[in-house]
């Protein structure tokens, strides 16, 4: 391993600040909803500095890109690394970019180094990560691990009615290869912690060991149209009035679990929506995340309970529904000692941690041994403009991807 | 004024329940916000019978339709009669159609009966008077009477984008003639009360002797983005948790200023909207009406205390405007006695009664002497699917519409 070419850290630094550029924000941040125009443009320039850097680019029917550099064996299965290039609404710089541009700055680092390995090295930018704009998140990663059928994400419209098919033919994004179905030798995924964990423990490097128990919730309060301006108020039957109540509800039972699991409403749904009647409907839903699965049981029943506390005060209508599921699991714990191993003989503080939230990592872990390594970013914060990863920490983390994906790519003996 | 024919009472059921066929909703209401295909459908059918009565049927710019009576001195300014046929999403059969449909019965009675007046008589449906879709309500009138500049009212577009101009172009209810600038004789509108003050007297009309004081109130509240799966609970800045508390004490301050006046939070816009972040910034909006000034002054006052609070509590921006304010006004008084005498004299209970809500008789009341006439609602519900005219009240009002419209447009003496 030591005779590994060094990562150009302030080329990756350069190419993340020149990715921010697209869709910035002037909060500081970038503004790339999945299959936007600025996320056609940010995957215009990725394919552009992979070509530039010799790989052969190929896009398959959701709209995933892979920039493959060849290996000695080109029947091997591939290393992947990478990770997406799409961002919240707004979102910071760093969350996806980050894995996708240094898996650039891997391949130009073997390149300069005129270093060879055996299985070929994919960088991959998978669609739609975020689920901001089109539902479900980790949607590339899914179709390509056979969790999610293409038909139904080809099918999801944005909240204006889009239809994600057709945004993927309008940005040039629908590629023609078949997604998946094809033998994948390790998934190596780097991205921002998302958390203080790192920051307070003053380390640069960790491996996550396992993930959380997810779900989502959706309520739908059903109450009853009238004037605003004429109906008395003790006779409204005001479904915002009592979703603010649940709202407010939540809240509480978040901060109950911290820190090992959290819930907040987060969208509201309200209709007629105008001054003059009152809501009959309003939709809330939310994310339920917890470390242990009897956290999530407990957030999911107090939830429940919630819920029917302000049905019975209100005398409304609420349903509540849980869905999309996702249990913890382990990951490889050969890769992650890899990762520790190689961190600490780089002089980095390392360290395992868990990940509350989903990455695609969690998706190609149904495919192949993977890894998902965190550097940390400001405060923890992310889904944000103020999102921010020290250029030191981005730079060590690629140095690291570097040291993993060229020793399970194995690296090809020298002539000389 | 005996020798009055009479109002076809079957008739103008019929048509009430044939106008609430267009848009019709499973649960028994209409659905035709202003411009859309619906209210296109309807005013075709509202053209048709027209023209059907022998009337000339002409719409201005702004989409408003008026369907003349000539008169025997047609020089003479017109006596409208009408309100407006788009509902709320959804509505009722009778809010505002009542008003147009019995402006109808009107003229067909004076046709059968073939009465002459001196003034010319205009049905009008006055386009958007809901504000369900585009806002501001009462905006055909408003513009009709020189309170809202017609430029302004074009430009609106709906929550889906689509501009008004442009609806009203593709649904072919841009009229050619020019908006108002002509004199008016009197403007006579017929209304369901919206109220439950007539059932509760068991009168069967109501002169509107007065007007509430209104406005609207706007919000928006501050917050920042963040992961809804990594944020600490503690840490997070969410501004629709902020919104919840103020949604529930406007809700508060509306019930202690019953009934002189009320007020509830029925809009809200949050964004992203997404499951995987904190709302960094979350609208609210509301409609404040008091038959007071004081009481107006004193719901402005505690909401702008309650915004205050909240914004100590959370940490949080919460920026509050009132806008749209629109006084308090008395309609006639040489009309209310006349609807007055009108209804006793043929057997009607009879009161005065003040309006909380806006009708299109506020914007004409500034062009000339106006009559706001109320028939009883069930349980003064509407809004509503459930909203609901019995058919004996609506042709009561119809009776007392067509002796004030014929008094006032003056009767020419039969040749016999």
């Amino acid at each position: 391993m030591t005779d590994l070419p060094k990562i150009d850290a302030a080329r990756l630094w350069s190419d993340l600040m020149t990715m921010g550029a697209i869709g910035a924000t002037a909060g500081g941040g970038s503004y790339r909803p999945a299959l936007g125009d600025a996320d056609r443009e940010a995957r215009g320039l990725f394919r552009f500095w992979c070509e530039e850097a010799g790989l052969t680019v190929t896009t398959d029917a959701i709209g995933n890109i892979f920039a493959r550099r060849e290996g000695s064996e080109p029947a091997l299965p591939p290393v992947l690394v990478g990770s997406h290039l799409d961002t919240q609404m707004p979102g910071g710089k760093f969350d996806g970019v980050l894995g996708v541009l240094a898996g650039l700055a891997v391949v130009r680092a073997l390149n300069a180094g005129g270093v060879a390995t055996r299985h070929p090295i994919e960088i991959v930018d998978w669609t739609n990560e975020e689920g901001a704009r089109f539902q479900p998140g980790v949607m590339g990663s899914a179709v390509f691990a056979g969790s999610l059928p293409i038909e139904e994400a080809l099918s999801r419209t944005d909240p204006a009615g889009a239809v994600l098919a057709r945004e993927l033919a309008r940005t040039g994004q629908a590629g023609s290869t078949a997604v998946g179905g094809r033998s994948i030798h390790r998934y190596l995924e780097l991205h921002i912690e998302q958390g203080q964990e790192l920051e307070r423990a003053g380390d640069q490097i960790a491996a996550v060991s396992h993930t959380s128990f997810m779900c989502s919730g959706y309520v739908t309060v059903k109450g009853e149209n009238g004037h605003t301006q004429t109906t008395p108020m003790s006779a409204r039957r005001n479904a915002l009035t009592a979703a603010a109540k649940l709202i407010l509800a939540i809240d509480e039972i978040g901060a109950a679990e911290e820190p090992g699991g959290m819930v907040s409403a987060s969208t509201i749904d309200n209709w007629p929506n105008n001054r003059v009647n009152i809501p009959h409907q309003t939709d809330l839903s939310f994310a339920v995340v917890h470390m242990e699965d009897a956290g999530r049981r407990r957030i999911m029943e107090r939830i429940e309970a919630a819920v029917a506390t302000i049905a019975a005060e209100t005398g409304l209508t609420l349903c509540l529904e849980f869905r999309h599921f996702r249990d913890g699991f382990e990951f490889s714990p050969d890769l992650r000692q890899k990762v520790l191993s190689a961190a600490r003989k780089s002089g980095y503080g390392a360290r395992e941690l868990p990940t509350l939230t989903a990455h695609d990592a969690l998706s190609l872990h149904a495919l192949c041994p993977t890894a998902l390594i965190f550097v940390p970013c400001r405060d923890g914060i992310s889904h944000s403009e103020k999102e921010w990863c020290a250029p030191e920490h981005a730079a060590a983390g690629a140095e690291i991807l570097l040291q993993l994906a060229a020793s399970e790519a194995g690296l090809e003996q020298k002539p000389d």
